[in-house]
């Protein structure tokens, strides 16, 4: 049994891992279009901070380690074509030669690639004049080139999403003043505008110069570095002179090799699989962010997220080996860290519920994270967004600071939502309760608590009065 | 309507609030022993270390707070004895006069007493000679009032559970030398000896003098203080001198008022009621620290715990207006800080599983909170136990530093099991990620992942091999 998979990054590693772990007998080979396997490209920020000390940390497995399981790597190797009927990968080799792979079962997980924005004099700039786009260790390298001989004082960022964000911190950490650019009303879109607004807030106490409903629209090179011009939804104009730009603005699925296969594609352009990860090609399966998303609330979506890569990547390996899993389905449970606040989501916003057919009903709070009385509570908001005629929880959106356990507590929503609770029923849930770390009834559950006293306790009471 | 809530704690505050919230109309009034209704029981630790500035803040809310409810509160009045049949209460006014309540439906919500060991000259001793017993707000003042008459430099615990354990710290946070002294093999006795070893561990690192397998049999007053005798079980002698000795071993029912009304007694001798809250007595319900728990993988037992109460007050609270609520359970969720460790725990333990019937296997695993590439990484010590024959989750117990989340991460672990979830299965839960504060596979996947490679793995290969 030969089993092949096409990436080095989530999907495809872990697809590789499982294999290996399920069956030491197949025979495993990895093939990687760059030279490192296995990084965490979620991890690159940190690097840019200077957080993380030496690029080779980012490696969630070294090459030695990922040999150790017993799968082949071929690096540096570029996946050119796939013969379905013939199950051979086509491949060129380092050394520029062809090469042709024969596979029982063929993992694809190509990943994605970074969208170019339509700026004008995009095209004609790159990393050499500090115009960068940001999404592989070789964009990094790139990135962190440029640093070192730039050594710029002015940084502009376009885009304001989570790895936005993050360059933000991390660029301004070493010291570079930065300017962030969203074409949204408000930083961090992925939450509702009136949370948004505290990450916002907390970019401009660390000095960020935050302009939102703004879009870039050309850049130009200068004797001393970048113009960069643009306008804001009102038509005001607006220019900034800078040292380098960051190119931030999201991902699309990289699809060339599995389409011109016979794969076809879905939400976003992105390959259809099934929750098995099959493609429908024989002997094909995908995984991670160059197919779709299965969500447990709004069906077939595009979500490219690592976690999630990685749970695909897995289905995919186990039922290359003749399994027969399914995957679960994504909630687009997310994270990020901004400077000192942590913000978090999982589910559905409102407007993302009412397009799936729902009928929601919205109520932030804003509990401590644990009794006021010990030293150090912060108050986290707290958005729940709640189905009105099954009083089903739908989602959450949360913001605190660090230290106020933000990034576990979506997940306790987050099992909640895979379980299908109603945000009453989160009251029955067992948490648990020190002062120094929570409530009696925990942040999560005096939210959802808002939100029943907000949107049903005039039908609760209506019931008693039946009642009695 | 008139309901009449016994006891200022979480059971009878909770039922007396939510039935207010329910049915404004109802004339709720509630019997309070002491002066202190709704105040925080497990706060009294950071009060004694100072952390807590003013006892008045350990209120979840104040007597005004309370009363604007629409709420009546009864203080320093004691419940003396229930008429069932002709639905009244006696009660003691704090003038020493008795009166009679009537009642449409009484909650009764007495809770827990402190256990006073069997200890030689502990009958003859008391406050005034640096004994104490920590229960009650009154119990504090006693506390508070002998550390500032005594100063004592060193004291004694007896008892290393949860407020044993708090309490070590909050004495050594006040620059007493802290002697502790625990009957079983290991502190924290609510965990597995190898992770109550690493509490262990941290007590030490922190200057408290830890005595495990060992009992204390006799306490005399001196001259200069209190000469503490005991022996371990392996028969050795112990004798200390301190300056304050103070007794927390535990808790039992209070449950002689709901006994000489007629209710029947369960495990531990707490009031036997049903998952509505019902006594069994018309008109009478109980909540609380002196009522049985219904736990959902044990079924009836006893675990007072303040979220349990809270939660039970609420049923019981609903249930007097006519609704009909039940109780869904606990899975003894809980969490402890104890120095810069944090150790909680949800669900059974090995033995307790064994009791319950299942078929426990565990294992342990010990991975990093966050991606060890961003600083500040540690491990977590995650023992995960499931059932042999189902596969089910039945219990998380977890060990780690303070910031590690691990609080929040047992609530994971503890929705998980609130829907009967398989081991297996959470690796199917979309967790949150980002390097700051996990992992793509969150450190409670990585836990579940061991288990399931320890126990399982050979049974998936067989599958596999059956398949193909």
């Amino acid at each position: 049994m030969k089993l092949v998979a096409i990436g080095g990054s989530d999907a495809g590693i872990s697809a590789a891992l499982r294999a290996r772990e399920l069956d030491p007998s197949v025979d495993v080979t990895v093939v990687v279009a760059d030279a490192y396997p296995n990084f965490s490209i979620c991890g690159i920020p940190y690097y840019i901070s200077g957080e993380v000390t030496h690029w080779r940390n980012l490696a969630h497995r070294t090459h030695a380690d990922l040999e150790a399981t017993g799968m082949r790597l071929r690096l540096d190797t570029w996946a050119s074509s796939i013969d379905v009927t013939g199950q051979r990968l086509s491949v060129r080799n380092p050394d520029g030669s062809d090469d042709v792979i024969e596979y029982d079962e063929l993992i694809v997980g190509t990943g994605a690639v970074p969208v170019r924005p339509a700026i004008e004099g995009l095209d004609a700039l790159g990393p050499k004049d500090g115009v960068h786009l940001l999404h592989s260790m070789g964009d990094t390298f790139a990135l962190t080139e440029s640093l070192d001989r730039i050594q710029p004082k002015r940084a502009l960022i376009v885009g304001a999403g989570y790895v936005g964000l993050e360059m933000a911190e991390g660029l301004t950490m070493r010291g570079i003043e930065v300017t962030q650019v969203e074409m949204l009303p408000e930083v961090l879109p992925t939450v509702e505008v009136e949370l948004g607004a505290l990450v916002h807030d907390e970019l401009a106490k660390n000095g960020v110069d935050v302009h939102t409903n703004a879009t870039v629209t050309r850049i130009t090179k200068t004797d001393t570095g970048l113009h960069v011009e643009g306008n804001t939804t009102d038509g005001e104009g607006l220019a900034w002179d800078v040292d380098l730009v960051l190119i931030v603005v999201g991902v699309r699925p990289d699809t060339d090799l599995l389409v011109r296969a016979g794969a076809q594609t879905g939400p976003r352009g992105a390959v259809l699989v099934d929750e098995t990860m099959a493609t429908g090609l024989p002997h094909v399966w995908a995984a991670g962010d160059c197919v779709v998303t299965h969500h447990r609330l709004l069906g077939t979506t595009y979500l490219p997220l690592g976690t999630t890569a990685h749970k695909q990547g897995r289905v995919a390996g186990e039922n290359a080996l003749g399994r027969s899993v399914r995957y679960a389905g994504s909630l687009g449970t997310q994270v990020v860290k901004v400077f000192d606040l942590v913000a978090a989501r999982t589910g559905l916003r409102d407007h993302e519920a009412v397009a799936a057919g729902f009928t929601p009903l919205s109520a932030t709070a804003s509990p401590d994270d644990h009794k006021a009385y010990y030293p150090g509570a912060t108050p986290i908001s707290i958005r729940i967004t709640g189905d009105a005629d099954t009083g089903r929880l739908l989602g959450a959106q949360l913001i605190g600071t660090r230290g106020a356990e933000i990034s576990k507590r979506v997940d306790t929503y987050a099992t909640a939502l895979f379980h299908q609770m109603t945000v009453t029923g989160m009251t029955e849930l067992d948490l648990s309760y020190t002062p120094p770390l929570g409530s009696p009834w925990d942040a999560v559950q005096m939210a959802t608590q808002t939100w029943v006293k907000k949107h049903q306790l005039d039908a609760e009471r209506a019931t008693l009065n039946k009642d009695t």
